[in-house]
């Protein structure tokens, strides 16, 4: 708890980020230590100087630390720093990754396999509904939707994952306890129940301009992907996008008509070179890695492929499955999962080549 | 005429194609000769074979072939061999150009630079009103617009062209006289009138299904790059496009939605690497030695870059414009031409970087 208190100290002086504040913590050995070193020696560090060395000095008493720290805890939310083990893996591997993480709710494994979904505020239905439908795609096949809880493309991914049941992460442009838009707070509370809002920020942070840009930065950087669904010509996503590329991240976009102010940013995207985007098979196609993809007809004598790791959903609803072709409110009846559970099941199973559909909702085994 | 009429026989040899055509013409010197060659000697020549042979020579007495002739003259179509100077250069440069072509209309030399537009038959209201615009687009850069008279996207494309008083060129899948489908009728009269309506069928001859590919490969022989605008999943826009590529043919596409099947086709081209079209900008990108891109601030001394060839409107738009910015209405006044001309060239000079638009219809020379 002292060495947190002197972290947090530390991400309260004005003007020292993330990588000079883990220089200091290089430097003197802990955040206890470098709050409390030689104020000249301080001022030594590369990108300090005596400005900022006045202002860490100012930080010594840790009084607005501890504030901070108990409004956050008063949220139900937990610190994660950098250096613990549920700090998310992607995230640390970025230029500049936050020192510490503010979570209400919590981190799983399967958000190692995040795609940010993300767009306009401003965004027509079709964004909406899209939105809505590829992140819940997303979910359904394992993978986690990470956005930014704005109203419009942001708020639509959030709920389209929550409907499948899957896995979402909401990163704030504000401290953990001034969610944004107010009209969004009831969505945080369902986002904490079953995944995570996080935040770098001082929980009694605003919404303020100088965050987004940041904030985006922790969106990509979680990420293995992100997904553009709509965006203006000039537009944050647009930022969070190029930023994207230089973590080494994929940029997926969603086409649009050419006529849709919403859909230039996107093309702009396409024309340099982003996955065109009409289903989450297109995104799956991007990592191999996770979804091989369907092997050449096995030649005779060599070994089988390796089977995907399947969730016990998956397993009940593949068991239900034979070469002859079944309707899916016959295998929902069998399976005894809800019908969404079945649905989200079947999908990714099609997608991991262990279940054909045909038409009219039937399903089988491939041949 | 006389090898016209031998020529115009062969054509209508049932199984000899343009490829093979070539080669006899090319073995015993002149249609003529090859029509009446020894039957062993014609059986002798690669492709032909003893059953081809024997049609060949059923074909001497050249009767059909006046017939066919005889319609062309009557519906006021030329014939055009491939050895015509007035053959369009880029179709004769494809692996297997029509030995001949029925013409009502003419060519003229910006057919040189065409660009094909052509999708689905059952578009989308979107998709026609796109590719009327678009093909408008095209033809106010002085580019010509060849397409197929079918409906829906194809109708769309010439009748933008047309609106734009530029050029366009229909390719049929029938004979000439055999207008498809018969709604176009007026539509072939009105494309004959300013561009040319052409066929490489005999002229009598019904839009036949195996038509259609051989059409294709026309159009986009014809043309500089294929411009798909809505097509489904598996379409003959697609083969069109396939082929194009394999003719050293730019392939383009216009995006839309995810959920309008219509732009599936589209979107599978986006996918295999085709450039995404909102405006012909994104096509004359693609040809910079046709629109050189701007050129970077001439640096001092340097040579000033060489102006693009201008129309006459262009030259007399141009003459209107100055560094203070005119409304079009002025511009349209002063250079006494008609509306619809002058946005023309306005939009032409802005494409050669000679003229800028500022909101409000207003322009000016670049600063």
């Amino acid at each position: 708890m002292e060495g947190l208190e002197a972290l947090v100290a530390l991400t309260l002086v004005e003007g020292l980020g993330p990588v000079t504040i883990r220089r200091l913590v290089r430097r003197f050995g802990s955040p206890a230590a470098a709050l409390e070193a030689d104020r000249g020696e301080i001022a030594a560090v590369d990108g300090i100087g005596p400005l900022l060395a006045a202002r860490i000095a100012e930080a010594r008493p840790r009084a607005e630390a501890r504030r901070e720290i108990e409004r956050a805890l008063a949220a139900g939310a937990a610190i994660v720093p950098y250096t613990d083990p549920a700090y998310p893996a992607p995230l640390a591997e970025i230029y500049d990754p936050p020192v510490l993480l503010y979570v209400k709710g919590a981190f799983a494994p399967e958000d190692r396999h995040a795609i940010a979904v993300v767009g306009a505020r401003r965004c027509s239905l079709y964004g909406a509904a899209q939105a809505e439908r590829l992140a819940g795609q997303i979910a359904a096949v394992g993978m986690t939707v990470a956005s930014g809880m704005a109203r419009g493309i942001d708020t639509a991914a959030h709920r389209g994952a929550l409907k499948a049941r899957g896995r979402t992460i909401a990163v704030l442009g504000s401290g953990i306890c001034r969610i944004y838009p107010p009209e969004n707070r009831g969505l945080a509370e369902e986002i904490a129940a079953s995944g995570a809002v996080i935040s770098e920020f001082p929980p009694s942070m605003g919404p303020q301009r100088l965050n987004f840009p940041l904030r985006n930065r922790v969106l990509s950087g979680l990420s293995l992907g992100v997904l553009v669904v709509e965006a203006a010509g000039r537009s944050g996503s647009l930022i969070t996008a190029a930023q994207a590329l230089e973590q080494g991240r994929l940029v997926f976009a969603l086409p649009g008509r050419v006529d849709s102010i919403t859909s230039r940013g996107t093309h702009a995207l396409l024309k340099d070179g982003a996955r065109l985007v009409e289903s989450v098979e297109d995104i799956c196609a991007e990592l191999p890695y996770l979804f091989p993809p369907r092997a050449p007809a096995a030649a005779a004598g060599g070994p089988a492929p390796p089977r995907p790791r399947l969730t016990p959903e998956e397993e009940a609803v593949l068991a239900q499955l034979g070469p002859e072709e079944r309707a899916i409110d016959e295998i929902t009846a069998s399976c005894a999962l809800p019908p969404a559970a079945v649905a989200s099941a079947l999908l990714s199973l099609e997608l991991k080549h262990l279940a054909n559909q045909l038409p009219g909702k039937m399903f089988r085994k491939p041949c």
